[in-house]
Order: structure tokens, then C-alpha cells, then sequence
């Protein structure tokens, strides 16, 4: 437990920039006493988009003169851009002025830059991006989501110790199971870097249970998947549209005619808690570990509702010293290594 | 059109065996009547299970001695068992007596036997697993599926082709698109692999319409998505996972309390049609193309209907040619190559 805890938010990145970062933000502070926040965009815009509540203690602006674009080439906003609202939240965080930052910008550009700015933590290659999915039973940690094309097996060993570090702060189980992303078939069972990662990671003395398949990410019996960005990434659209076409074609049976409409109704109440439960608002806010810094990325789309959750997740990785854990952690399964 | 078709049934294969392959192929003898069936097995235990059916003119059986396990290792299958009836059931197609097989068995075995037994066409590298799933717009064939998991650009290239041909036969589309499957981040845009298929396949002249995402597998706007055999496996389990995840959530919402169960009387009729539409039994059997013969692979614990689906994919790949189609589209597409 900190006593304070400052997050810097991006307030011009995602596809609604302030029209939903900062509703969400007056949201956050109405929930959570600890927390201040440094608004970084154009100030004139913020301090109208505030009112009144420009004037809380608790909030800061900070001004930015530029934009990262959804869709600007990471290099081009790196170097292009030093005085974008995502460059400078995260100088914030480097400058030790912030705790954590919150963008919905453009994925890319924002790992790009926070690499840059931040840099990795000592033993990490190269920082992941991981995120909760719902699960049967509770939810499953996902990582690499897509910040890492092509991994070798040091890499996902990597990746699987700053999982289980980054569940065992948040969610506070003694020791939360890693498994490795895989394939059943017999003659093929993984292709040589997952092979060759499973040996790794079962010598990093974590909770490692060996391989899992695709659908194991959704029972819940794992709490960590450990995977390459393609591969999460996939998994991950997948996902995102398979539910999409399933909750679409329910809404089309219930629309097919009066009596179904009606039935419709009925059931809209009795589906309400399984809508909230896959509901990816409740799932938004993916995290870059092995960062010197805490950063935090929401969905682009994201509404106030759900950026208020990547807030949330910054907000409980600050409070529950993850950034420290990690680095505890990595320095101490690779020094083991080392001199194993 | 041809006017005869022969498939041989592993009767032996599969989570159920006899227990589904014989009613399914009951059912099938039943729906298409230029279909004969070759059964493959225990001769004694097909005979008593068949009853009466047995004195059919569209029946023939034949036996095989052996069987090969559900996580048999298929080098062990291949060279111990040279009287599993999966190998038999290949053995008929090589030598004509039947124009494909189909098989619940174990897969690796499968396409090892298959490839040892069949050969590949002159053109492909290695065989693929290609499915259809279901999609807002009716479905989306999917390959490779799990039969190769570190590809080259060449092979993919290779996949994109074949599914395109395969597509074009079985639903008589002039020219269904193809994708290739990539993630949206913008700094990493695929790995090197992906980003050469495209190119090769750009110059396939097929109707190549570039990446796609996870997410477009589920909208029915993209008629064949190509990806390697370890990424198209995690894609197709993780679905599976999740399907059943929504499904059970589902469920349990409308059984919560004796109100809830009254709802979901009502609503069972009304989702039935989703319900149907999703069903995975109604898009069982993969076909594993790229080889000199039809080989279509079941679910392992397919049931009745969804066995007589395979079959009747089994059916429409002899019925339209798709063997012959493949290997003149690959002999164009890549003597066109080779000579530019």
C-alpha cells in the first residue's frame, strides 16, 4: 500500500479523447481518495471540458501542443512528436512526477515511445503486453498480446515471470499457475521455441503447469497464458469476434418476430448478468511490463465506463507495487540462472 | 459430376467408433443414394452392428485387424500398425477402390499415414487441415488448421491457393477472397514470414484481398483465411473455448432461480435457430488437402450427425472434382511462377 498515487493521463489519445478520458477521470476520483491525476492535452480545451472540478486539488493539466494519430507509424511519433499528450504523460512517469500512465492512443506508438522513454527493467529483453480475459471461473491472464512478433524462448520466459509476478501483486494468490500457449497434436506438440521456452520457464521457479491450449484460456483452471504477440493478438481478434457474431445472432432470434421480441424482454433482465460478465468494458486496460514505469493501455474505442477501469488497473498496480515486484522477481529467477 | 462415389470409413477411429461411424453412415446411405461405403474395421463386430443392413448392395466391408489409439504417436502408428483400419481406409483410396476416406482418429496419425500412403500433388510442400466455421455471413474456411507449425512464406503461399481452389469447387463461387492472417499493430504490421506470403501470394492470381484479423474469421467478409498450422490450431481452440464458455454462462443465467427457468422455457424455441447455427457438429469434418487423395479427419468425439457431416464433406469433395481442381490450379499458379 502507497499513500499516494498520481496517474497521468493521456487525454487526447483513443477514437473520443476528452469526451470520455475525462468523464471517466471525475469518475475515478469520485471512487478513489488516494488517487490525483495530471490531465495531459491542450490545456484551454481541459480546463473547459472541466468546469468547476478544474479547481480539485486532486487535478492537475498539464499541456501538450500535439496529438499521436490512431494510426501514425510508431517512429514517425516517436521522433516527430516530443510534445504529443503520449509523450509526455510518459516523460511524467519517467520523471518520477506520475506513478503510472493511461493512454487510449495508438498501441504502437505508445509502446514505442514508452520503451524509448522508460526503458526495460534489468534482465527483460523486451516489455509484453498482457491483459485479463473472462473466464468460466474468474478471468485469465493473457501475455504477449501483440507488442512482440517474433519471440525467441528467452523472450516467453521473460514474459512468464513478469506474469506471474504481475498476478501474484494484483490479485494476491500465493502462487497463480503459468501455462504455456500451445498445440495437441501428437506428431507436432509445439514447434521448437516452445519447446525449448517450456524447459525455461519450468526452471524459473514459478508455478509453471507446461503447456495449455486455446481453449484452456477460457476455463479459468490457468492463471497466466504465456504466448508470442502474433499468436496473442490472434487469439485475442478472435475472440473479440466470435463473441461479437455470438451475442449478434442471440439479438437477431430475439428480434425475428413479436412472440420472440417479447421473449426477448423476459430474458433481458435474466441474460443481464452474463452480459455484464464477457462485458470487455470490465476487461479494458492492458498493461506494458518489464518497463521501468507503469503504463497502462486502454482500448481505443473506450467509453468513460471503460476507461475507468484502465485507471483502475493502473491504480491497483501502483498500490500494489508491481512495478517493484517485477524487478524483484526478474532479478531474482535470472540471477538463480545465472549462476545455476 | 461424377456419377459414382466410394468412401472408406475408419470405423475403428474416433472417441464412439462403430457406435457413431455405422448409424452416421446408415443416415448418409439413406440421404445419398449414388454413395456406396467401404467399412473398415473389426469385420465380425461391423457385421453384428450392422444387423440386416449389412446385405446392402452400397455396403462393403473390410476388415483390419488393428486400431490406432486417440494419442497414439503417429511414427509409431505409421510404421507398427500396417492393419489399423485408418490405414486401410487410406490404403483404399491410394489404390483407387474408394475415392476418399474419412476418419475420427487421432490426427497426427492421420496425416502422417496419409502422407506417407498418398503423397503430395506436384506443387504443395506439405499438406494443410482446412475447416469452415461459422460466420455472421454464412462461413469462413480456415487453414491450416494444425498440421504444420513452422511454415515458410512459400507454404503459406502454398495453403492460399489450395483453399481458394477448394472454396471455388465446393461452393461454386466464382472467386472467393482470400486473407491472410496478420495483427493491426501498426510498428509490427506481422512478422517477416507473413509479410513475404503476401507478396507471394499477391502473385498467385487468385483473389487475394491482403490481412485480415483475428476478428474477420467471424464476419463471413472474407471467404478463406490463411495462417500457419500453430497460430490457425490456437485460433480454432481458443473459439472452441470460448463458445462454450458463452454457452455455459448462458445457460446458467437461466437456471439462477425458478423465474429465470420459466424465461429460458421460453426462450429455448426462440434460440433454437442460433443454437443450430453455431452447432460445431454442423461444420465438422476437416479436409486435409495438398494430397493424391481426399482424406477428411471428423472431430474425435463427433457424434451421429456430425460424423454424416463429414462424410457428406467427404461426398462433395469427390462430387466436385476438388482433387483434380486443386491439382490444376497448383500446377498453373505455380509453373505460371516459375516461368516469370
Amino acid at each position: 500500500m502507497t499513500d499516494r498515487c498520481v496517474i497521468a493521463l493521456d487525454v487526447m489519445g483513443g477514437d473520443h479523447g476528452a469526451a470520455v478520458v475525462i468523464p471517466a477521470a471525475l469518475d475515478v476520483l469520485q471512487r478513489s481518495p488516494e488517487v490525483s491525476l495530471i490531465l495531459v492535452g491542450d490545456e484551454a480545451m481541459i480546463r473547459n471540458a472541466l468546469g468547476e472540478a478544474a479547481a480539485s486539488q486532486r487535478i492537475a493539466i498539464r499541456h501538450a501542443s500535439e496529438k499521436v494519430e490512431m494510426h501514425e507509424a510508431p517512429s514517425k511519433a516517436l521522433r516527430g512528436k516530443k510534445d504529443s499528450s503520449m509523450r509526455v504523460a510518459i516523460d511524467l512517469v519517467k520523471e518520477g512526477a506520475a506513478d503510472a500512465c493511461v493512454s487510449a492512443g495508438n498501441t504502437g506508438a505508445l509502446m514505442a515511445i514508452a520503451k524509448f522513454v522508460l526503458k526495460t527493467i534489468p534482465g527483460i529483453d523486451r516489455p509484453a503486453i498482457i491483459a485479463p480475459v473472462p473466464a468460466l471461473k474468474g478471468h485469465t491472464h493473457v501475455l504477449d498480446l501483440g507488442a512482440n512478433v517474433d519471440c525467441t524462448a528467452e523472450h516467453l520466459c521473460q514474459f512468464a515471470v513478469m506474469g506471474y509476478e504481475l498476478v501474484r501483486a494484483l490479485e494476491g494468490k500465493e502462487s497463480p499457475s503459468v501455462g504455456l500457449l500451445n498445440i495437441g497434436e501428437e506428431e507436432i506438440k509445439g514447434n521448437e521455441q516452445v519447446k525449448r521456452a517450456a524447459k525455461l520457464i519450468a526452471d524459473s521457479h514459478i508455478n509453471f503447469i507446461g503447456y495449455v491450449e486455446g481453449n484452456d484460456i477460457y476455463t479459468g483452471d490457468v492463471d497466466i497464458v504465456v504466448t508470442d504477440g502474433f499468436v496473442g493478438n490472434v487469439a485475442l481478434k478472435t475472440s473479440e469476434g466470435l463473441a461479437k457474431m455470438i451475442l449478434q445472432l442471440i439479438r437477431q432470434s430475439f428480434t425475428r418476430n413479436p412472440l420472440a421480441k417479447l421473449v426477448g424482454l423476459l430474458a433481458r433482465p435474466v441474460l443481464q448478468p452474463f452480459r455484464e460478465r464477457i462485458d470487455p468494458r470490465h476487461y479494458n486496460g492492458a498493461s506494458l511490463v518489464g518497463l521501468r514505469g507503469i503504463v497502462v493501455k486502454s482500448h481505443g474505442n473506450a467509453d468513460r465506463i471503460a476507461f475507468a477501469k484502465a485507471i483502475e488497473t493502473a491504480r491497483q498496480e501502483v498500490e500494489h507495487a508491481v512495478l517493484h515486484r517485477i524487478g524483484e522477481r526478474v532479478a531474482e529467477v535470472f540471477a538463480a540462472k545465472e549462476s545455476a
